[in-house]
Order: structure tokens, then C-alpha cells, then sequence
């Protein structure tokens, strides 16, 4: 038998993966396994490379533990978190756009009045910042009831569940609409912050010539009955690196004012389909 | 702004990683990256199954260590090994074809005389074989000097590596050829024997209905003086899983009769360019 070609492998291993009991798993994989394949070819990939590859995807892996995931960063590195986040929460025409989660949300933050500030602890830094407007519905009409979980890195540079000197929940917080539809967050001006980068992520950064850093943000996720939720970031025109976020979450229309200690946006959500 | 298209995003984050000062880094990143957010944007991946993804690729890193190297298997499993070794060592025709390396190799193996055994520990199951033929180059005449590197997995499915009731380096030998080319190295019938099925790459084996066997085989790495080396198996003919081996290593030249005690077969090896 002559040596087969490397289409013909790939075909024999797709044909061993087509009776995956779970159809969309199969789906998953053999679109997987393909451009894995289709990867190898294209770049004509050496043992070596090959073998480096499999070393530095273990050394990620080790690096994860419950508060770090490395994987995660990586994919946030190379777009791949945004990408999913973009096909999955398509905005329609004139509603809010949404960017990346991040790994930085924690569930069950303080709820408070409107007004109220999510600076639980004061730091020297801090630049007084009011951000407020309304939430709308694309069809016109202020929200009542609608949810913001509120999220931002102290003047620091740290969110809370990174730095053990801030108190847990500080710079969070989770806030209602009335029946006008507003919303006011007391917090300080958002700086900007690097990623971590002493684990296998931040080398391939280095590497690449890339930088760490995330232009300063405040973190919303907006939600109310019979609209669809958005998850998505304000970000500080006056900031660095807003043409460069190191996890690519940047859109022009996230990026606003804080100046003057005040910050104006409406959020426009999609009613559910 | 309008949302970006996956297209748009997708060049930026190609944009960003085109500066890349290593060219062939930059060359395999981009590939990759692209590779990445195809398989996204064909699959519509959701964010739970990300997640399930990111999860997943943390739990095959942990399962690494000094001796285990679950990324390596899963890119067995997945065909991409042998992929890699064909690609890298296409094989002119006529010469012995190669195939995948595996994760068993051990440096450093005894150097034996030819017709020596490399059974250290007989075992019950045992059934002798001896395999003999000679080496030989494309061009035609007998190799002196060819080096070949013989490992196999015990009688009881076991490489020495992966069980202590073995002698370190029991089922290995290392033998050169004389001026007429010839081999001999006398063993045990191998047998067939199932990869590592503990970890994620078994548990996905499994969600997607293959079995973990590979079909019984003998490790040869040929090398000799002005010629490519090549790294193959010779496969016994009445194994199971010839059709179905889980890392995709058998070719049809590579499956050699093995009953009777007795398997001859000639390794043909390619002149250097």
C-alpha cells in the first residue's frame, strides 16, 4: 500500500468519530479534529513544535487551580472569549454591545439603593466617579425592574477576589430600576490593569510581543423580565491601551466620558424573542 | 459603531499577533488563532460549552505529570500524533513506512549482540518470536552499521515504564549491523493492550464510543549512516483492533506475519538528501 495522504487520515479519523452517540458532541469534535489537522498541514508543524506544543498546553493546565484559570486566560489572549461572547449575544441594531465576562464576577454581591456606592474600602487613589442614566427597552421605554451587577478592580489595580488586603465584595454591588428606568452606581474612576502574567499565558504575551494590560472598565451585567441580558463593560475614554486590550474586548460605543467625575449612559436592551 | 463581524474580530486579533519578532511563531499563532475562531464561528459554540471546554482542557493539564503526558494521548487519540509524524516523514516509496513514536521510548536501552533476547522477565504468557531480515538501503545494498532501537510492551500488556514488577529496561534492546545488513532480535509475541483510560482523554474516548485498544506491535527506530531515520511498528497480523487502533498508527505495509515463532521483514531506509 502506498503512504496515505494526510486527507485520507483525516477522513479515516473523522469516519471513527462519526458514530458519536451525543450528535452535537460529534459535531463539536470532528469540526475540532478537522482544523486541528488542517492546522498541522498549514504550518507544516515539526515534532519539536509539536512536542512544545503539548508541554506548554500541560504547563497551563497546571497552572489552573480554584481561583486561577489559565486556559481561560489564554483564550481571552488570543480573542477566542470575545469571539464566543460576539456569536452568542449578537446585539440587534441600537442596543447595548456587549464584550467579555471576565473571570472577576462573583455571584451574591451586596444589593443597594440607588445612589449608593460600591466603595467598601477607600484608597488614596481614588477619583470619585458617578456613572447614571437609564435603562431602555430598544422598543422606547425606561425599564422598571431592571438588574445592573456592578463590578470594577479597586484603585489598586485588584479586584477583591485578587488582593486579600480588600474586604471580600468590595468594588461590587447589584442595583433595581424603578418605574423611571434610572440608575445611579457611586464609584471611583476605573484604572486600567494588567493581566497576570506569570504563568504560560503571560510568556506566550511576552513572546509575541504583546502587552498585559486591560484599559480601565466598569463591569455590568443588565438584565430585566422579557429582555435579553447583556454582559459588558464601560470603558474610560482617557484611558491607555484602548487600542490594544490585551483580551480584545473593546468597541467604540463601550467607550464613554468619566471626566468631571461623571459618567452619562443609557443601556438599551432587546426584548427576548 | 455597528457590531464588528467574527470576520472583523478576527483580523484584529490577527493584526495584533502579525508583529510577532519570531517569524515562525508568528506563522503558528496566526494559523492557530484562526484555526481557533473557525471552529468557533462553524459550530456556534455556546458559552457553557466553552467553558465546558476550558474546564475540560484544565482537567487534562492536572492530570500530567512526570510520568503521564495526557495531552500527548489525547493527541494520539485524536490522530493529530500521527498526523505529525507523516507530514514530517514522508516516507519515499519503497521505504519502510513510519509511524507513530509513543510515549514509551526510553533512552539509553541495552546494547545487544544479534540474536540476543531482549526478555529480562519471562513471563507466563510468553510465546518466543524471533524477528530477523536485513536492512537495507533504497539504492539497494545491505546497511553496515544500521542501528535499531527495539522496545515492546510485556506479555501482560505492560511497558516496563508503566509497571514495577518489571526490570527497567526488560522488553529493550538497542542492535547494529554487521557489513551484510542482517538483524536478529529474539522476544515474545506482542500483544494487544489498551491505553491509559483514567483520565479526560479516556472519558472522552468514551463519550464518543471508541475503545482504547491499540493492536499488538513491535518498536523499531532505524537509523544508519547517510540514511533518514525512520520510526515505525511492525504489527502482528492476527491482532485485534488492526482496523480500529485508537492512536491511528497502522499502515498495511507495517502488518507482518508473526505465527510460528518466526517474522522476517527487511526495513528499507531512504538516503539523506
Amino acid at each position: 500500500m502506498p503512504n496515505i495522504t494526510p486527507e485520507e487520515h483525516l477522513a479515516e479519523v473523522l469516519a471513527r468519530y462519526s458514530e458519536v452517540p451525543d450528535a452535537r458532541l460529534a459535531e463539536i469534535m470532528t469540526c475540532a479534529i478537522r482544523h486541528m489537522h488542517e492546522f498541522v498541514v498549514e504550518v507544516g508543524l515539526t515534532r519539536e513544535e509539536w512536542f512544545a506544543g503539548m508541554e506548554g498546553l500541560a504547563a497551563i493546565g497546571q497552572m489552573c487551580d480554584e481561583k486561577r484559570q489559565e486556559f481561560i486566560l489564554l483564550s481571552d489572549t488570543l480573542g477566542v472569549s470575545m469571539l464566543v461572547e460576539m456569536i452568542n449575544h449578537l446585539a440587534a441594531e441600537g442596543t447595548t454591545e456587549p464584550t467579555v465576562f471576565g473571570p472577576f464576577h462573583v455571584d451574591g454581591a451586596t444589593r443597594r439603593e440607588m445612589g449608593d456606592s460600591i466603595v467598601v474600602d477607600p484608597m488614596d487613589a481614588d477619583e470619585p466617579l458617578t456613572i447614571l442614566g437609564e435603562v431602555r427597552s430598544l422598543e422606547g421605554g425606561p425599564i422598571e425592574g431592571a438588574t445592573l451587577d456592578v463590578w470594577q478592580a479597586a484603585s489598586n489595580g485588584y479586584y477583591d477576589v485578587q488582593d486579600s488586603d480588600q474586604t471580600p465584595l468590595n468594588m461590587r454591588g447589584v442595583y433595581t430600576t424603578g418605574a423611571d428606568g434610572r440608575y445611579e452606581v457611586r464609584t471611583v474612576r476605573p484604572v486600567s490593569y494588567p493581566v497576570p502574567n506569570d504563568g504560560p499565558a503571560g510568556a506566550l504575551l511576552e513572546a509575541t510581543g504583546r502587552h498585559n494590560w486591560r484599559p480601565a472598565h466598569v463591569h455590568f451585567v443588565v438584565s430585566a423580565p422579557g429582555h435579553k441580558t447583556v454582559i459588558t463593560h464601560l470603558f474610560d475614554r482617557e484611558s491607555d491601551f484602548l487600542d490594544s486590550d490585551v483580551v480584545f474586548g473593546v468597541r467604540d460605543s463601550l467607550i464613554v466620558d468619566m471626566n468631571g467625575g461623571r459618567c452619562d449612559y443609557d443601556f438599551v436592551l432587546e426584548p427576548a424573542a
